[in-house]
């Protein structure tokens, strides 16, 4: 299989180069900047006492995750939504998106009473920025919470395992991994699948863009991104660890 | 397999009743009243010329869906959305995921410039208020576009496939299809699937409430989604031939 | 009296059909579908524990009421207000009403720390939405604190009276009951009264459209809508009586 | 009769002191700040070309009124309705009462491609605010409308006769006109009537605050307003008919 | 100096007429009405118990100010803040500007758990409203707090000074006080400067509007300003100890 | 001088180090991630064609800014205006401080039908903000200005001089320059003043925190100030002297 379709010389089954660069924000408990070519996202993550209303009294906690595009990371300007007043649709979707993907990891009963805010605002979208936004989200998430552990305000790490994403689709015919935004523009179906790191579904929307498609397709989307997946968990599995063993080397210093 | 599990005696595959009143508002293009086991939707379209300010000179219609809940359709009242001032996330993503649904089957560019307006307001729900607002959406899309053609406004029905869509899920360990809202609360996965009547996918959401699953439960659920939309586009195919009937009886009188 | 100047053969004095169907959502603690002509509102209650801030303490309870068009229940699509973000003047100003009329006979001090939420959403909407919700209204209140005393939840009904309203106008120089859409928007006067099953006024709402109009013309237009709210309180005692009825042969059976 | 159940001396049928001081405010096209009693209200009226969209090409004028509290103008100080983002229900249903009273005797037809804005805004509040808004309305229009004609903008005045309301309820069981806060907040019955300077009725709108009445009472709360609607009406002509001897004065000077 | 560039005969140092008129609002705690030229705005003081949420718990109170522009009190409408939904950028720094002119005399401490509201409603703008509001302001709220000393409610007042504003430009290339809203259109300098009576600087805002200016330019106008503002304190003393003259003489009557 | 009060060991005269990262948004005109210490501004420039409505006819163009600060960029989680549906008061301020400040060296009319949009978001915040916003604003604005010009859209730059800002104030009785959060916390004076790289002022707002202060004070915040705007508009200089050569050494390739 060539990459002929593609933006550039990518494969179909090609991911886009990843960057990542931890604790980018020094204000925020865990954060990355995560850059998948042209798509780069500032993650965050802060852990605030207390729970929302409606969960108060539970003893659990809780997580929640905030989206947004930076008027400047699309060529057309896009408003700013504190502007206008309110969140368009597509914000609300995608953040509800992220929540409940990083929740599914969080064991919330050891949480306690704290929420934990994720923070993802994309600085530059050319397309995959929900993704994007949730493999960088459980970076920040991951390393809010050693910082908590460490600190000692927490006895173990709340999260059973990790938690990454990318979209696949049908463009020009052909099943992509990693969509670039000119690529989005034209799929036939857009999906966007969520796994953890021990190859677990957690989320998948597919989408016919276009027209309808056959289950087979949806199949191939799926091996598709299970691949792809597993690539962005290896590149976090490798923040984390050299996370880890600068605290050991630091802690080891005679 | 027995429905041990289930709510009353129903089996894992067994569908709620399902009752379609056609025409039920007369100031709309179209509309059914559609009640599957408690849930009961209201679903009416409305053709309306124009289209978009951001479609607008591109030739082609538009379709846009609304999704309610109306403040007593739950035993503990939903509070208004007019009243508060804005649409929740919850009411904002449903609506979002009616419209591509729909929009999957109508030929935009035979529409022309108009925009039809699918608006579902749930007087009861009981689980799966999402899929009855999309099969009855079809429906009152279906009927409204039809008195389009029948009184002249089009030529041909600019709809290609018929829509319908069941929720699946897996509750108490089992894999089963239409989920209850009793189910629905305890659910591991939660899953909305959207087909064609030729069977073709259009959407495919699944979201993992408890933990995250294997693929191998996801393909089960997806199985069980297909046998369910068959039933439901059964019905659907039902109220769409008796309102070519009736129009025909009516056409041929002497 | 002929009803030369009225859609059909309608007399002046003459009200639209009228029908009630009771229990009409399951979800509600009261309701009633009623449809008056070409008019159809659902009209629920749901009885809530505690009071708005303002009344805590008070000891007394509370009733406020919602009113909506739905979208497609007009020829040309209503914007929903929820999408818009604001209740329009005349939704605030017509729920007020029906709040008015309904807390009139409602002993608050006996209703104690609760607050009756009564919904009132039009499914169709052709000339005096209002007082079919008020009338509706009432009967949604009254089987709803019916449904809490047979329960055990309240000793006894915490209303004193029955409540109805009707339109009463001059349309063509004629003084006319019960006014649909279409003489509504050429009425010279347009007036809604408010009753009690006793005969007692509530609201009186008269408002000249077109020019200012004199006295006499307001006390023939009163004398109509006694007579109109006559024929709805006939109606709505019906559905009470039917209710009880049903409930004695419910708790006789042996 | 004596006023013996009312503050001060004050008699059952007796207004409180009228004061009314014309072109107050230099800005506006006309202008009255109006004192009834403790009751000031601040009425302006500008004109302004063009009129709201959905009025376009009709080749008919508009008139619309707004009605605000300031801050101050109640002992415990109301929220800025700015500050919170809307307005209440009890100033949108007022400042629409006021604007129909109003447009009863305007000639739209002849005001042309304008809309007049009134513009009330209540200095203190002792009861009664919508109805001095009303009659203060009144003569802020038509001050506004003789500049426009003194000035050649319009050939004749588009009113055709004057406009003013009182206040009229039971309070102590007793029928009386005028009512100030204190009375306001024990009425049994309120009611504010809209009469021409001519005698005819514009809106009625009676509401039982406690408990439904008679419409004997109704009938006796009527006269009682025609009696006081007098009283405003002649200091209202007074006004009108210093600023045209001012004018002519003016004009004849050699 | 002559006053050739400014509108009338007015000199360059020379400020429009003042006029006071205290306790124009019966229901506020303390106001004024005042006067600068063709500026009108009505400036009132309320003491609330309690303080915002962020601020209990503290032992001291808080001051805040709003700020609003009638909608008459421009040539052309300005349209209502409460209507459209927000107040305007211009409003909110506008009265962030006269809350914090005003704080930096209170001793909040002193003050205890209280807040005090200074509302300023213009009611005519010509030019320097912010500046009339914070002089005004200072008053309402000087005459609130001796209401409450007077009435045992304060032991002593607790502020320390006295607040006065005005604006200053560069109109025409001359530095000049008091700028109207004719030369404020035009200025090339636009300054406001915050004094207490003492002499002592509270705020100063200067901005560039055409083009940026010298320092010897800001000097200059700080001097004008310093001036101004000794004329504006000398007519706030006289209405101070006006009030306290009439009150001694209350209280000395025997 | 030592810096003996001021946190680490910096002086009173001293900024803290800055550094400029030009085009670090790929999709804007042109950006800048201006960090100052601890304060991290991400500012980038978009110019887009027209004009708002109110400027349109007049063949000048425009430029407006925005302000937010990221969720993450302050330890204590600051909430996302979109969510709140509303900016708040300080934001606003802010952004028309931005906004005036680099209109001051725009030629509008060279500019012609075009809109530039200057976005401030602050990913890091310890203080002076809003100076580093107009710092950076500036570059962003420059170099996106020179895009349009090496593009063709453009014949000169529309600018005629560089625009820098910073904060000064009175710490522990100290004038200081460049304060960092720790130092605003406990200024008793806060001064932001803006200047062009010629020296000339733009904007200056003087803030007396505590308690009003000395016109000697005041100026020798001001010297303090000119200061370090001279070094921020030495950086600038070079940032933008390098975007020059890069470009020359570019185009002279052979």
């Amino acid at each position: 299989m060539t990459g002929g379709g593609r933006p550039g010389t990518r494969g179909p089954a090609e991911m886009r180069p990843l960057k990542i660069t931890p604790d980018f924000v020094g204000t925020a408990d865990g954060s990355v900047f995560m850059e998948l070519g042209g798509t780069r996202v500032l993650c965050s993550a802060q852990i605030v006492n207390g729970v929302p209303v409606w969960r108060r009294g539970s003893g659990a906690g809780w997580l929640t995750a905030e989206y947004s595009l930076l008027p400047s990371s699309t060529r057309d300007r896009t408003p700013r939504e504190a502007v206008r007043g309110r969140q368009d649709g597509r914000t609300v979707e995608i953040q509800r998106f992220i929540g409940r993907s990083l929740r599914a990891v969080v064991d919330m009963g050891a949480l306690g009473d704290r929420t934990i805010y994720i923070d993802c605002d994309v600085l530059e979208a050319d397309g995959g920025t929900r993704c994007v936004a949730v493999s960088g989200g459980y970076l920040a998430l991951h390393l809010a919470l050693k910082r908590a552990v460490d600190g000692g305000a927490m006895r173990t790490l709340p999260i059973n395992d990790s938690v990454a994403a990318v979209s696949v689709g049908v463009v020009g015919g052909m099943p992509v991994v990693d969509l670039e935004y000119e690529e989005d523009c034209t799929a036939q179906v857009d999906m966007n699948v969520v796994m953890t790191g021990k190859g677990r579904l957690i989320e998948v929307q597919a989408t016919a863009e276009a027209e309808p498609f056959e289950r087979s397709v949806f199949d191939q989307l799926l091996d598709l991104a299970e691949m792809g997946i597993g690539r962005v968990t290896e590149a976090q599995m490798e923040v984390v660890s050299r996370a880890y063993s600068q605290a050991a080397a630091t802690s080891s210093r005679p």
